[in-house]
Parts: structure tokens; C-alpha cells; sequence
């Protein structure tokens, strides 16, 4: 049973973004019938930051994508699915270079310009002819309405394209935000990545689209757990084109947290339409600890919950067993933890204080409350006042069979 | 298909411990047609040594042992299977030390001088009155002979019962280690807890028994994992009554050794014997890093490839598949890992070198080693000289399944 669908947003269609074309192919590098190959293309004096992955086996576009953003904010960004270009060496990045070299050369601008993004499986090289062929038409077929088709082509095994809009308007215009995500951590056989993409036309600098993403992505992306395997291609970008006209610079406070409050909504629900779609899943949990002493205490506690193996199976039978809850908080990395002072909900049904099971507890109120397709493991840690949410979901026989199946 | 049991050290049963005398019997706390409660007397002069589970939200057992050891050396150890008396707050606390006074008291000892310890059902209260309806009965069958009775009565889900013994011919004469262990992690519903109980009869002080404890663990059961998800009951003790005549203070360097080697070879065999009985396992996997630059790093290094669920889900498959396996090592909180270094081999086949597939890599031969019911993992990080070894079993359906039936 696949959690409900999330509402998409103030749109019934991904929002054109001025200052960004979009495209997206066929070119035939693993699947059939189906576009892999999406190019998104960015307006001169865009501000642009990006978040990568911090596995150290990190992928070839990674690495690449990386030291070309240091040179100069790009003109494009070339994204293919069904090979993430991972464990394939030196050789893995002179294939990245070279799909940036052609794009940029048939573009007109310097091969630095050009950022590559790939998700899908690893230690394969990279099929650059297949790639290289279909970049005169892809450049041919750039738009400004390509969004869903382009959110398409870098599914890898997600089974729900996931995208985003929002309008906001302030600074006495109106700002348009659009995001497109692909993934859910590492959890498909070989199928590595997570990647997002949010374009803006709001105007700023690029040092505070660095801030805004960061701070997004903390709340959002970096906020998300399927199984803890970080993958070796995570991205995440976020690009201003300043065509709306609106500028960041001249926003009061009012208007800046108008702005932000919709850049970290859109982040966070395409966040968790990853988690929805994590393969095997049948529920979205939150787990959202508060009163910490700080928010990486808050962080660290909300992880080893997210992560411990018997919740996830407690949150898949749909079985109130906080015995699990609280014995995965009494391990988590936090320096005199006083589980006396410790208390747990259910959404809002309080299932443990005192150390031991809450006066009031109602089993059959928990159960059902755990059997929905989205509930929240509340944990009071009474130690301070930070706090944080963490999404996961839970684990299933289906994960299993899925990452068991023999590769062939 | 269970992994094959591991020869029992060089006894065909275990071998009685001059000083030490165990009864197992039935009390009926939640099984039927099985011992549960277990009693292990110790000589006066017994040196003792224990480690407890670090999990900060312990059970009332570990609470009441801890400050009765802390106190004084112990006479008695007594186990009870069924009720782990976790999560029962100040009650659990004072039901354990009634059944520790209540022994006392026909043994005729001061309370403390009895260590309580339970596994099994998290938050139920602890029935009292059925244990010590039983304690008459327990002491009346003490005897040297009763080790596997009492490896069987300290069972939950455990599928085999899990003891062994070693003899050390040293210092003019021989001295007999015998130890019983039950559990796997905390990886059966609610059940929870690791007990571990080392008798010799080497002689020692308090302070040679906690040092050869603390390294003995640390190469045993503080070196596997099976899910990750510490319990909240864990103990293991090592106790050496002294009465074999043998000294650890007259013996000479080689001799040490010796007793060293037997105690934590013991150690860790029973170890890997919970492992390989971890419920849904079917294969044990030792994760041996090298080359790392401190102890500390190689295990963090083996902790986050023992617990990568596609890494697990993959040794469920038989799938030599490196890139998860080298994924979870990108990920491992490692400063300035280079991943060109980083050299990987299933058993002694390379699978990965210089940041991608090893040449001569065969895969046909890779899954064969993978497909064995046990196999090494073995990852070089050119950083140094340090090493570890964690020992982990493969993630299946069948441990989903498990622990994701809903509790009645």
C-alpha cells in the first residue's frame, strides 16, 4: 500500500520559471520507451549553489560538477539516468568532461559552463555516444514548459515523477519557484542518488542562494532517511535567475521570510515525496524530538531512531512498541541522557514517561494511530529547547526482496 | 538455511569450574515446558568483572547489579528468560532487588551480594512471586555439572544454546574456562538482550579480571552487531574463583599469553555464535578493516559497512555487489578518507582497486565466495597500521518478518 499522494503545492502543473528552458530525450542508455537524458538551461547572471554528496567515493559528475560550479556559476546542467558514472575512475571523468565539452561546444560556451549530473547503476562507464548524439536535439527542444517531461527523464526507479511549484508574491511583484526531485537514498539495486533541482526567477546574490540552500536542505534533503545509505551522487541546486524582477537585496524581513518559508516548504514536501516513494515503504514517519539541548543532539537522536531496524519493522506491522523507541534513544550519542525525564507520543498520545509505559496508555489507540499511512514518533528529551524532524519509513519485506534480488 | 555451529573449543560438554556450582529450573514467567531461571553460585574470594549495556535506557536488572557489584564481589548470579523487567521504572527496580533479598535470605547472605539479571518482554512487571517460589528448589540443585542446563534456561529466541569451554595447561598446573551466552543483539520482538557468564579458576585480583574483561569484550561482543539496535539488558562477566591453584600473578609472560588467547578466542567464539543464531540470519560476515590509522577509525569504518542494509541485503543475495560496499565506506565518519586508496577483497578475491573495479575482478568467482555461509569482507584503507574486526549477519525477509509481526 503506497502512502497517499501529496498535494502538489498551489499548482496543478510544474510553473515555467523565467530565466530557465527545459528539455528532455530518449537516448537509450538502460531503459526503453522512456525519456533519461533532461537539460535544464540557465540565464547569464543566475546565482547558483549546489550541494553534493559528502561520500567520499563520490561519483565522476560529482567531482566534476563540483570543480567546474568553483570556476563560474553554469549555463547548463546535463542530467542523465541509468548510469550513475560511479566507480569508473579516471576514466569515469574524462567521460563527464567530454558530454560537457560537446554540450558546451554545439552551445557556444566554455565546457566549464556545463554542469553533469548522473543517477542510476554504478561501475559502469558512462555511454557518451548515446549521450552525445541526442544533444543537438535536445538543445533544439529547450522550453520553458519541458518541467514534468524533464522530472520524468531522471526517474530511475521511482514510480511517481516528483515535482513543485510555488508562487509568492512580495516586493511588489510575484516570485516563481519550481523543483524537481528524483530518489529516495540509496535503496534501489545499483539505482544510486538523490537529486533536486529548484529554479527560481527571484534575483540574489550567489552567496545568498549558498545561505538559503543550506538552510533549506538541512530542513529538507538533509532531513531525510530511507536506510542511511548515503549515495555516492546526492546533488541538490539551487539556481535564482532574477527575471522576475523581484530582488532579494531590496526585500523587508516580511517579504524575505514569505520567500524562504516557500523555498523551505517546496524543499521539505519534495523531501518527503522521496520518502513516500522509497521502495518498499508504506508509511512516512516523522520523528520529530524535541527539548535538546541543541539541534545536533536533536539530530543525532532523531537518526538513531529513523535508522534502528526494529522501529522501522515495529512502524511496518503497525505495532505501538515503544519498548523499541526508547531503547533506540537510550543509544543514541548524547552525553548524560536522563531517560527519567524522557517522554514519547504517538501523534499526540503519550506512550511513555517515568521510564516506563504512560499512565493512560491505550494500545488499541496506538495501534491505530501507527497503522495510518503518515504518523509522527514525538520525543520530549527535556534538556533544552532545540529540535529537529527527521522522515523515514519503514522497513519491509518488499525492501528486502527488492535489494536481495541477484543482480544479473 | 542456518550457518553451520562452530566446534565447542576442545570439550565435548561444558567443563565443570572448581568454585563455582549452577542450577537451571522452571518458574513459568511466559514459557512452558522449559527452564527459565538460572542460578550461578560463586566461592568467596571470586574475583568479578562486568560490563553492562551503555544504552541509557537500562533495565532495572542492570541498575540494581551495577550498584550491588559496586559494593562488593558477588555470591550468586540470578537469571531469569522471559521478562527483561526494562521499562518498568522505580517498580522494576524494587521487584529485582525483593528476588535478590529473598535469595539472600535463604542463602544466607547479605542482598547485595546478589546480582540480578533478566532478558526477554520489555514493560511488563516482573512476577516476583513465581521466582521466588522457585529459589529453594535452585539452590537445592546447585552443582558443578549444570552449565548447559543453565546455557538452555537463559535462552529467549535464541535457536541453540550457546556455551563453550577451553583448558590452558600454565604455571605448573591447568586451568578451565567455561562460558554461556544467549541473544543476538536486540533483534527478536521485545525480547531483548546479549548475557554472556566467563567462570574460571584461574586466580586473579578484581583489577585483572576488569582489564582482561575490557579487552576481551572489545574483541567479542563489542565487535558484532546485528542490527545495530543495542539493548537495553546487556551484560557479560568474567569470574574467577581461584580455586584451580593456578595465579595469574605467578605466571610468567608466555603463560599469560596463553590464558589470554583461550579466554577472549573463547569470547569471541560465543560471540559468533550469537551471530550465526541471529534470528533470520543465514550467513555471518566478518568485516575485517585494515590499514586504518587508529583502532577507533577501523571499527567506525566496519560499523557503518556491518550495518548498511544494502550491504546486508546483499550478502542475503550472494551479490559481490562493491559498490554498496564501498558506498557505506565513503560514508563512514572518517576525516580525508582517499577513496584511490582504498583497496577491497571478498575472502581473498580483490574486487575493487584504484577508485573502481579491480582488474581481474571475477564476478562468477565473487558470488561463489559470497553465496558460503560465511566470508570476509575485507577493506584496506592505506591509512596506517590499525585494524578490526566486527562480525554481522546478512539482512533477510525473514528477519522482517519477525519483527515486524504485530505483538499480540
Amino acid at each position: 500500500m503506497a502512502p497517499p499522494a501529496e498535494p502538489r503545492g498551489d499548482a496543478a502543473a510544474p510553473l515555467p520559471v523565467a530565466g530557465f528552458r527545459v528539455a528532455a530525450l530518449a537516448c537509450g542508455i538502460r531503459y526503453r520507451g522512456r525519456d533519461d537524458l533532461a537539460l535544464i538551461e540557465v540565464a547569464e547572471q543566475t546565482a547558483a549553489a549546489a550541494v553534493f554528496t559528502r561520500n567520499r567515493f563520490c561519483a565522476a559528475p560529482v567531482v566534476v560538477a563540483r570543480e567546474h560550479l568553483g570556476r563560474e556559476a553554469p549555463r547548463y546542467l546535463l542530467i542523465n539516468a541509468g548510469n550513475a558514472n560511479a566507480g569508473t575512475g579516471e576514466a569515469g571523468i574524462a567521460d563527464a568532461e567530454a558530454c560537457c565539452a560537446e554540450l558546451a561546444r554545439l552551445a557556444g560556451v566554455a565546457p566549464h559552463r556545463v554542469l553533469p549530473f548522473s543517477t542510476g547503476v554504478i561501475g559502469e562507464r558512462l555511454p557518451c555516444d548515446k549521450i552525445t548524439a541526442q544533444l543537438p536535439g535536445l538543445l533544439a527542444a529547450l522550453s520553458q514548459d519541458n518541467w514534468l517531461a524533464a522530472a520524468r527523464a531522471i526517474m530511475t526507479t521511482d514510480t511517481v515523477e516528483k515535482w513543485l511549484s510555488r508562487r509568492v508574491a512580495c516586493g511588489g511583484g510575484e516570485v516563481a519557484l519550481t523543483g524537481i526531485a528524483k530518489g529516495a537514498g540509496m535503496i534501489c539495486p545499483d539505482m544510486a542518488t538523490m537529486l533536486a533541482f529548484v529554479a527560481t526567477d527571484l534575483q540574489m546574490d550567489a552567496q545568498t542562494a549558498r545561505e538559503l540552500l543550506r538552510d533549506a536542505c538541512a530542513l529538507s534533503f538533509n532531513s531525510i532517511t530511507v536506510d542511511g545509505d548515503t549515495s555516492t551522487n546526492d546533488a541538490c541546486m539551487l539556481l535564482a535567475s532574477g527575471r522576475s524582477g523581484v530582488r532579494w537585496h531590496d526585500l523587508d524581513d516580511a517579504a524575505r521570510r514569505a520567500c524562504t518559508a516557500a523555498l523551505n516548504g517546496l524543499m521539505r514536501d519534495l523531501a518527503k515525496a522521496i520518502v513516500r516513494d522509497a521502495e518498499g515503504a508504506t508509511r512516512l514517519i516523522a520523528v520529530d524530538v524535541r527539548g535538546a539541548a541543541s539541534a545536533g543532539e536533536a539530530r543525532a537522536v532523531a537518526y538513531t531512531v529513523a535508522h534502528s531496524p526494529l522501529v522501522k519493522t515495529a512502524c511496518c506491522a503497525g505495532d505501538p512498541n515503544w519498548g523499541r523507541i526508547i531503547a533506540a534513544v537510550g543509544r543514541s550519542p548524547v552525553d548524560d541522557l536522563d531517560v527519567a525525564r524522557v517522554v514519547c507520543y504517538l501523534d499526540d498520545h503519550r506512550i511513555f514517561a517515568d521510564g516506563a509505559q504512560a499512565a493512560g496508555y491505550d494500545e488499541h489507540r496506538a495501534a491505530k494511530i501507527m497503522s495510518a499511512p503518515e504518523f509522527t514518533i514525538r520525543i520530549e528529551l527535556g534538556r533544552g529547547a532545540a529540535a529537529a524532524v527527521i522522515w523515514t519509513s519503514d522497513l519491509t519485506e518488499d525492501y528486502v526482496k527488492i535489494n536481495a534480488d541477484y543482480r544479473t
